[in-house]
């Protein structure tokens, strides 16, 4: 098997603020400055609001990408960070997410990219 | 354990055409066209181009969102598709973007988000 071209860690966080998953500038600040806190580099991003409420948010960072939806009538926001880069520490940015949607609990599951499997098509 | 919210693909294409892993507008618009074939909401899109080549692109869509990194002097491309809606047909958005990226052979892995887990921290 060859080296692993990055990393990709999924987290559900359940029990989250509703209110914190429905102010989408407050959402972006939070992650552009939890993501340079943790020594992201950020290219650019989109937070998209939709209606009734709802939001998807996209870091796109030099290390590759965090991406986030929330859904705030059910308390649980989705995360996904995927870094190409070893210096970004994404258990700890996985923490200041949880901060950030003031959740009570989370699931966090880490993925090698670009790695060669056995079943590949 | 609950329903799940969401359906997450990860996927890595191996043996890419390398010219076509750089050409941030010919790749933008075939992705945002292949989302359209499968029953995708298209909400916005930002293609980043990396110096010297690689490019970061993710669509936002009404179902989550579609992200695609890649990396021309390896001939890989890393794609994951997350999707709460049930229409949209991953096996066939990946298909689709095999052909894009003119791949040899990948592999998929596919997983639910926003459901708990025994493990919830």
């Amino acid at each position: 098997m060859t080296k692993a071209l990055g990393q990709h860690m999924l987290i559900d966080y359940f029990d989250c603020d509703s209110l914190s998953l429905r102010d989408t500038k407050v959402l972006e600040a939070a992650f552009k400055a939890a993501i340079l806190e943790v020594g992201g580099t950020i290219v650019t991003s989109i937070f998209h609001t939709f209606s009734p409420y709802g939001i998807s948010g996209i870091v796109v960072i030099s290390e590759s990408h965090v991406a986030l939806h929330t859904w705030p009538e059910k308390n649980i926001a989705s995360v996904d960070i995927f870094s190409c880069s070893s210096k970004l520490d994404l258990d700890q940015l996985a923490v200041l997410i949880k901060k950030i949607l003031k959740s009570g609990y989370h699931n966090q599951r880490l993925f090698e990219r670009g790695i060669h499997f056995s079943n590949c098509a």
